[in-house]
């Protein structure tokens, strides 16, 4: 869909000509996150460079009703930054500089599209450390890390990015400017509204800068790789570590998945023995007496029969190289067409609910491959069925799809959420009732138009209105 | 103002009759938290054991449009739970069970009636450990904690109640019951309404329900007291241990409350020297050589020149005694009718902030005397000043309401916070404006008006509509 040649002339005033895109390989580029669901079909690409810029395009939006839909390191896996009904992108690509560092308060003022490993090695460098950390953090911004609260493999010590963000600078859906926070640790001043823009996922304003706090950093990270006779031991594992360590992570997989990861990586297995299932955990040996703890649990583990074989790292290389099991299972699995959920209940909950899906998936499509991973240590289960080779794509989404209703009955049924760390987007927008209410989903949509009564912001996304 | 008789029969109707008071004893006990600035002056106090019967006194109110002020503790220092209008208080001091305990999520279900102390005893009992902790913990309920976002001692480590608060079950102001979040970690659902309510101050909703999140229990907690020549050495303090150490706590208090302290609580003075400023500071002797680094902090900033003298408890009774000179102070300063202020601003800008806010109180009444302590490591600071024994306590207010707006220009120009953790109620209402722009302002107003259309959960609180 062509934009109109006024818009795009009044787009050209905003940001100059050089900044605005309309060539195919630009709109099929910024167009699309990771999901590749919705051919992407964006009228223009603009690439602002001051929230006054970006304040322009809202107006301009909100007068002429145009549609916007940010964009970040397109790395979502929920279609929440893909414009496939002619919208305007809004990419902050040239809104990566970091602003300012005030190291008494260990906070980094910075532009949203700051790639998330470009904080990390800011902070590195001074001695510090940012903490939010997942696969795709080569590529994803801080603005789209905001907008789903992204989450990753240090939730269980650090917690989602919402607990980094103390300051927020948003351009609403109404074109205003709010100054959210402003850096502060403690601020009883009324309704705390950065929290909403936090996992709003663009819906009710863009994010235009953030003050996000750092850590110090962490001392000589320990990783240890159990391996366990069945899910329960994990379970067993996790809460006696978790009693006498702080862990920094604690990750599951299955053995199928170490066999696919060692193959296509070319990792090595981390011991022998292969066993149904594998923990990872991690946690900073501060000293001697620390890494005797871990051992003696171990020890008690194995003698408990909750753990058949194990290594723990004595370098960061071997660290390194352990954390690969368990990192490298998004890419090799992406070789068999995963279909993904990303899945969260109550810990308590986990083996009871991994045994009903397992039942559903076995009943309805035994020849189906299951692999489980996750971050176990806060109830984040992502669940990934393989496509058969012999089977055509549009066969098994279809199959796929048909189990989706029962598996999210069954999530409903716990209590959990159907999207724990990947947002709702496009992709969970149908199943979003499984977690949310019908008054929330009423509130939300009031609270929606409070801060974009024309739905300019990222409309269709989450909900439709 | 004595209610209508029928809407005390409604009342009657919901709670039992039993439950609901009209005396005049109840009226002024109910309708008053510790900030006596307004006289008590509710028509009744209401008594639900139920959600059920919350949301139908809410119900109610909407209907015959009824004031209701939520009471939880009464310990508030912003009067946010003062009844002085005629309102009807609705009391949680018979929803004070805990429902449940969910040891692998380290999660309690509770109602909003809990006394903070007994989740702490609660924690404690099972291992575990409630870490949000201050002075009025024996009183204050957690539904009131939520309501005002309570901070405390040790939010330099574990952060606020809002990180503690999974799950939120409440009755909005058009009587809904939400159950928000339902004490996951995880959750990517869309907007996080549960953020809302806490620091609401009850104005969107009450909370009916919660599920906290508790931590493991703190091992072999140390305490040291450390006095400095001046204010910027307390802040050299700060950033020499923070480098090196986890902290759980790091406090500031003056010689001037040091003194007051001694003398009305009988603690003994930590150490021989009297020098302008103290700093405390806590943490977990995890092992022999976190100690050593300590004492060899200890041991760099004396020769540095920024400790005078110092001491480190050698065991738990010595650690109680070393936090009195700092828990004492709110108690000890009340004999002298202290003018409160709770004030918040980024940690690099406290030493600036605090020599301004010295000037302007010296510049208009040089005989007044300043009682500065608070939670340093995270920029929150207790500001009070102390009525001169020979003046009249209007004549002492009203001197210092007319420096108010002297201090509360400066905590705007150093972008802080008027209210670090009391909340706005009524005493900060005037004052919001420092700390929040006229935009948020209406955006706070049209989301009150999303969850509470006709204005009758905690009416005029927090702001005028």
């Amino acid at each position: 869909m062509p934009i109109a040649p006024d818009i795009l002339a009044r787009l050209h005033a905003i940001v100059g000509e050089s900044h605005v895109k309309t060539d195919d390989d630009s709109l099929k580029h910024w167009g699309c996150d990771w999901t590749k669901v919705r051919a992407p079909a964006p009228s223009a690409i603009v690439f602002p460079v001051s929230v006054d810029q970006v304040q322009g395009i809202v107006r301009l939006a909100n007068e002429v009703k145009l549609a916007l839909v940010p964009s970040g390191g397109r790395t979502g896996l929920s279609a929440a930054a893909v414009a496939a009904e002619g919208e305007v992108v809004v990419s902050f690509d040239r809104m990566n500089r970091i602003l300012e560092f005030i190291p008494e308060d260990r906070l980094v003022r910075l532009q949203p599209g700051v790639v998330t490993a470009q904080l990390q090695a800011y902070a590195e460098e001074r001695g510090l450390y940012y903490p939010v950390d997942f696969a795709s953090a080569g590529s994803s911004q801080i603005g789209g890390n905001i907008g789903t609260n992204a989450g990753g493999i240090k939730v269980i010590k650090y917690g989602m990015t919402r607990h980094w963000v103390l300051g927020l600078k948003v351009v609403t859906g109404k074109g205003d400017v709010l100054d959210l926070n402003k850096g502060m640790m403690k601020n009883a001043t009324g309704y705390d509204l950065r929290q909403l823009f936090i996992g709003g996922e663009g819906t009710l304003g863009f994010v235009v800068e953030a003050m996000m706090k750092l850590d110090r950093a962490p001392r000589d990270l320990r990783v240890m790789v159990l391996g366990t006779p069945d899910f329960a031991s994990v379970m067993k594992v996790l809460a006696a570590f978790q009693k006498q360590l702080d862990l920094t992570a604690f990750e599951f997989f299955s053995e199928l998945s170490t066999q696919l990861v060692t193959r296509h990586q070319g990792v090595p297995r981390p011991f022998d023995a292969a066993t149904p299932f594998y923990a990872l955990l991690e946690f900073e040996a501060t000293s001697d007496k620390v890494v005797d703890e871990a051992m003696a649990l171990f020890e008690s583990c194995v003698e408990e029969g909750w753990v058949v074989d194990g290594v723990m790292s004595q370098n960061q290389t071997q660290a390194k190289t352990l954390w690969r099991l368990r990192e490298g299972i998004s890419e090799t699995i992406s070789h068999y067409t995963p279909y993904k959920n990303d899945l969260s209940v109550l810990i308590h909950h986990v083996p009871a609910f991994i045994a009903d899906i397992d039942g559903i998936v076995a009943d309805q499509y035994p020849d189906f491959r299951v692999v489980w991973f996750g971050h176990i240590g806060d109830g984040n289960l992502h669940l990934n069925i393989l496509k058969p080779d012999d089977m055509g794509k549009d066969e098994f989404f279809a199959k796929c799809g048909s189990v989706n209703t029962r598996i999210f009955e069954t999530v409903a049924r716990y209590g959990g959420s159907v999207s724990a760390e990947h947002g709702v987007g496009l992709t969970k927008k149908p199943y979003l009732g499984y977690s949310r209410s019908p008054e929330e989903l009423a509130y939300m949509k009031a609270v929606k138009l409070v801060f974009d009564p024309n739905n300019v912001m990222n409309p269709g996304k989450v909900f439709d209105l």
